[in-house]
């Protein structure tokens, strides 16, 4: 039976690797990377130099495929739409793969970055490719460090406060108005900068891009006065390197 | 200086160890340990094995202390003063290890299970300690797997849906009711199975304890089915072992 890892790389610092993960791409016959549309091939590079430091050369294969260009022009209420056909079309590319790629006893491995249980389409793929039947596979899942985990640890402070829930979301939900019920909340995905919708408010903010690369930025403060100075960062590392990847914690009534 | 790490060392399985926390633990010269009143000998000694495994023997010091014991009789609106309390008598404590039992010229270590963002005190207790200012300190933070992505992995199973949030909270705030705006909600810190409340509703549970450890536990499905047989399960192991540590996730709608 073919076995994949779905094996999470942590958020950028090579270091992040567990003992897991290394142990895992160690056992693994086949990489599957799969190259963005965008320019990032700062991140291709990154998964290469892991696999150079730990896996014995000439025991493995890695296997490049291009990503389907994702729609994202489609906004508001036609985003879940647009993510379903794009997962297909990657469904699609993802069965070939395992299918052409991997022999009956082979492993493989896809390498997510971060942790694969946060804002990661791989497990939903892979699920959708069993369900089709034309290929069996088992597949296990290793942790990583998150974006998350990574963003809070640089800048020394908690995610929740004592007993306090704390909530996950996207730049386009909070632009729907601040979460309901909790006063501590992370943003993923935002391209837009969402948190200046909220620069009056007695918030605080941490945030941070390319978090654990040489690249990395990191900024916090009361958001009236952090957010300016987080907007030209931004701008400026977005220029210089052509893409950016950045997270934030908000947290609400921070002195109070 | 002295240099403190606070270093994330996953949910139980040694191998979750990241490249960067090993390096944390070989740069240290004190390791502070602190003993729960409650009976944890399993995992002190899983903190033993570690360093066993990985910091060369002679290298370095074990220094272990009482923890305090926490009022958790206080209920209601008492928790937060009670954990107000807690944390101060643990500021004594260490003020005093870092004063006593760590030269100005060495590292020390807090080993912390998980993740150190998630509900876990000890960052909030340095910076008392730093604001209190007997003893200067430079400190941290090494990032962990927390038992929230552990029990996902192991479920194979993403923490939120496409494109939507996910919230993390205790028992005590669950029981309050569902969290407003979520359909995927981590349970942490819940001595009362508090999932069994929403056991009528159109929920998924996926339920996990020991996570990572050779006594791991999981069970999943509706909550309707699912709950009784955690609660056994549940029953039997803390029975069997004298005390629990569990997680889950609440998926509403699943199939909606």
């Amino acid at each position: 039976m073919r076995k994949i890892h779905v094996i999470g790389i942590g958020a950028g610092d090579p270091d992040q690797l567990t003992l897991q993960a290394v142990r895992a791409l160690r056992s693994t016959d086949v990489f599957f990377i799969l190259e963005k549309g965008e320019v990032k091939a700062d991140l291709t590079g990154l998964r290469r130099d892991m696999l150079d430091a730990h896996v014995p050369e000439g025991t493995y294969r890695v296997v490049e495929a291009r990503d389907p260009e994702r729609d994202r022009s489609a906004g508001g209420a036609a985003y879940s739409p647009a993510v379903g056909d794009w997962r297909s079309a990657r469904a699609d590319i993802y069965e070939r793969l395992i299918t052409e790629e991997l022999g009956e006893e082979q492993t493989g491995a896809f390498l997510v970055w971060g942790d694969p249980s946060l804002y990661d389409s791989t497990l939903g793929i892979l699920e959708e490719v069993l369900e089709r039947g034309a290929v069996a596979f088992d597949y296990d899942v290793v942790p990583g460090i998150s974006s998350v985990s990574a963003l809070v640890a640089r800048h020394r402070t908690g995610l929740n406060r004592v007993a306090r829930p704390v909530q996950i979301t996207t730049g386009r939900r909070l632009a729907e108005g601040f979460p309901e019920g909790v006063d501590d909340v992370v943003v993923m995905l935002d391209a837009h900068q969402t948190f200046r919708q909220y620069a009056q408010e007695d918030l605080d903010i941490y945030w941070g891009a390319y978090i654990g690369t040489p690249d990395e930025i990191l900024a916090s403060g009361p958001i009236a006065e952090a957010a300016p100075r987080i907007e030209r960062l931004r701008a400026e590392a977005r220029e210089r390197k052509g893409w950016i990847m950045d997270t934030y914690l908000l947290r609400r009534n921070p002195r109070g």
